[in-house]
């Protein structure tokens, strides 16, 4: 893994090229050092889901950008790496308000990067939401 | 468990209704018979990722509208279940057409139901593109 | 993945020599083909959990020992695939009985086998105890 | 939650007597505060698996015993709490000594525990060996 070289307003271009649906939805890279990450995804109404909270795959969708934002940021372009898997555990309602995304490496190896994402509702960032751990896979040495 | 009375146009409705991400990509309920469900995913140019391939989020939300779609049909106007955990494991990539899900109860207790669903590219439903396993609390009784 | 060379004896003789406290609880292979396992874990008493059922450590161990006996059965001598992660989901109380395991490929890839066991008590094979789904990492080509 | 009442030597004790096979393989509760909770795995030579690592099940016996070590502390007499689910991603390989796990609780509903525990070789508790996430149902108030 080499040194971050990304900025995270670059990184922010860079999953907003990769992934349009992101950009559509206003997805923010906050910041990206070290081996972590801060991504926002703003509230939109048409997330709703029953019970007038935010729908599962928003959260879903919101940390799978979070840890990729690190991946973009620690591994240099390394765009090709690819989610093996992605388990998230709710644990709290989310409040109708932007939601922030915080990702870090918890393991990274030659295969693959192991990480971990918290989601918390934009005024307390001391509850989680949602917590989601993945596994990232990098491709292979030629 | 009560019989399934809803019909899968009804479910649909339930599930645009809830979800208005959902209906905005025109999700359908194709089947729901006895405690599986199949629903479709339109294939839409926003929904791809690097690599030309369709975005895991895009798969995660149709894992949850399915198995939603499994509950919705088996449990009597019940819409306040609510996904605990989802985990996904990502096996082949997806064609660039439209996803098919195919979600089934795999055990149903008191307090929860458990549940799989298989994606297939819509040519192919021999070879899953994604193999989605979650649970689902049931309210508790009063 | 080659052809299947080994017998269930012949695996059962490998998980017995690489895993010394499979042999001491009786593991037993009960048949490999194709891409699928039956294995045994006879009842121990020391295997009690409050409640008088059995253990999760135990269903998880047999679990890890029918997916490496598809494992064994199917790519020629791959004893050095190791277990990359392992999620176990428990759907109702086992008795007190010996456990039967059924585990099965779902996909293999050059870098991973992604499987699946489920686990009954062994006078009811029709409602599973524990459901699993894991996967193993192969050895990278030199 | 009621406050911890029980000392790490009391939780070891209700362990030992719950779990004959914890007792036999000398499992020992090193210490439980608040919502955290440490817990030694000794090394033994039946453990071992191909490879010269420790087995993957020795892992999630101790994960699961520190999990319950937390629960045991945290909730009075709690006993019948049982593991819904345990997701266990192996890091990297462990040393041939004893394990050490440090379990937390990550959220505590009213149905349900959500818990954390990182495994690590006794020599180096700063690179975790595996790492476990897992759901604990708590009985439901009659």
């Amino acid at each position: 893994m080499a040194q971050q070289v990304l900025t995270a307003q670059q990184i922010e271009a860079l999953i907003h090229q990769g992934l349009p649906a992101a950009k559509e939805t206003g997805l923010a890279v906050v910041s990206v050092e070290g081996r972590e990450a801060w991504v926002r995804q703003p509230f939109l109404a048409n997330q709703i889901r029953p019970g007038g909270t935010i729908s599962g795959p928003t959260m879903m969708a919101l940390a799978d950008a979070a840890m990729y934002a690190v991946i973009l940021g620690n591994l240099d372009g390394e765009e090709m790496a690819v989610t093996q898997d992605l388990h998230i555990r709710f644990l709290r309602r989310p409040k109708q308000q932007d939601l922030l995304a915080h990702s870090k490496i918890v393991q990274q190896g030659r295969r693959a990067v192991i990480m971990e994402t918290f989601i918390y509702s934009s005024s307390d960032v001391e509850k989680p939401v949602a917590w989601v751990t993945g596994t990232y896979a990098l491709p292979l040495p030629r």
